[in-house]
């Protein structure tokens, strides 16, 4: 039995897990034990143990990566993959005809976490990627999400620090409160700059067969007056996914004629 | 301390995240206790440390799911995503003309692993999902994978026993030698009804920056003569990611003109 102060085995294997991030995907155990602040001894133990349940995979240099198996355990029943797998056949008719980046966030702690993307070669530039983050009050999906979000999660950010990634960033309480209702009346996120300066997100609500917004879907364009006419080709693809996961049909905000 | 007979906190983690599936993707605590064999008090006690690490998530009706922290942990530092990501405007490609299935498998243990698939509404019959795995000898991709992999990997299943999916599977030893040769001599697999009758599958070998085979790129359509016109467009596909990996360029098999 582990003593009461004694951080557990699943605890300190999580932090060997989160060691890994996509800049420094394999490192040595001593790297490990450095990050995790575990004894080498007790790092080389876990990691010897994560590698023969396949969680990590050791490289011909001994240096040790994310394992297959783990990435098979965690796609292959999770709910993201349903809603991914239903969005994606919009996203790559947005994709097809809009290029750029195309996005699927869904909201995860005070952040957007991104489940999926597709983008173009020269696309603008987009800070986001596959398992990525955002904030909430910075990017379109963000918007979006916190906009349609719990109360008590609205109250918090407001409750502030925002950092500001750019001047048009909503960053201030009140700026940020307007740019939520916005979102609720318009029926999605326009938002020029407000992560870099030369890319613009528009972003759209899913909804799940409850009705309740799921996920966000968005595209990141240059930040130009073209970007407009993004805006009904993503509304119309999130309505769609909305529709493929069985959320109830009806109008919401304004309608793309006068909401464009 | 554990005793030495005791099975890890790691091991017994590993078969409640197993216990998941597709199929089942939301098991209440006495189901994983039953599929894993644990007490309910240890499966208890297991669900509540993995769900307070976000590796599983409780649902409002108490059930238990794959939480979306593994997938971020296992997805973002994955060597498995930057393959994927290297093949994925090229298989957009092929869907976009093909159709119907387009994956990507690398080989896991005696078996293919998907990283990606895309379908298209309607396709033609698929066993295969994301995080989905068929047997080498059967699926176009696994002839790929086994054709190119380890010379005892390939002994041991020559070795048998090989189960018929179809009467067209090469399920002996000698279709299955046959079978790997072909794929050696062409650079493809060419599999008319080897998984299932209507479906035809069509795999070439993706390549690393070393020169070895990391993955297979296939398609799988309806088993009739438009079939071939199929072939350069996979191998085709299956070069460009190899380019994009660093691969070292020089033909392989038979060429586009002559391997049709």
């Amino acid at each position: 039995m582990k003593a009461p102060h004694q951080e557990s085995v699943l605890s300190r294997a999580a932090r060997i897990l989160e060691a890994f991030s996509p800049e420094e995907p394999a490192l040595t155990v001593s790297e490990i034990a450095r990050r995790t602040g575990l004894h080498v001894a007790t790092a080389s133990r876990l990691v010897g143990e994560l590698v023969a349940h396949g969680f990590l995979g050791r490289d011909d240099d001994r240096r040790v990566r994310i394992g297959v198996r783990l990435w098979e355990l965690a796609v292959r029943a999770s709910p993201a993959l349903s809603l991914r797998d239903a969005a994606m056949p919009f996203m790559e008719g947005v994709h097809d005809v809009v290029g750029h980046h195309v996005q699927l966030g869904v909201l995860d702690g005070d952040e957007v976490l991104f489940l999926e993307r597709l983008s173009a070669p020269n696309a603008v530039v987009n800070y986001t990627r596959i398992a990525g983050r955002l904030s909430l009050y910075a990017s379109s999906s963000g918007l979006v999400l916190l906009a349609h979000g719990p109360a008590d999660l609205k109250e918090r950010l407001l409750a502030g620090p925002l950092t500001a990634h750019t001047p048009k960033t909503p960053a201030t309480p009140t700026r940020l409160r307007a740019a939520l209702a916005e979102v609720r009346q318009r029926g999605y996120a326009y938002c020029p700059g407000y992560v870099h300066e030369e890319a613009l997100g528009v972003a759209a609500p899913v909804r799940g067969a409850d009705g309740q917004v799921v996920a966000a879907l968005s595209v990141i364009v240059p930040n130009d007056a073209g970007a407009q006419a993004v805006v009904p080709v993503v509304r119309t693809a999130a309505r769609g996914v909305s529709r493929a996961l069985g959320a109830p049909t009806g109008r919401e905000g304004a309608g793309v004629c006068t909401g464009v």
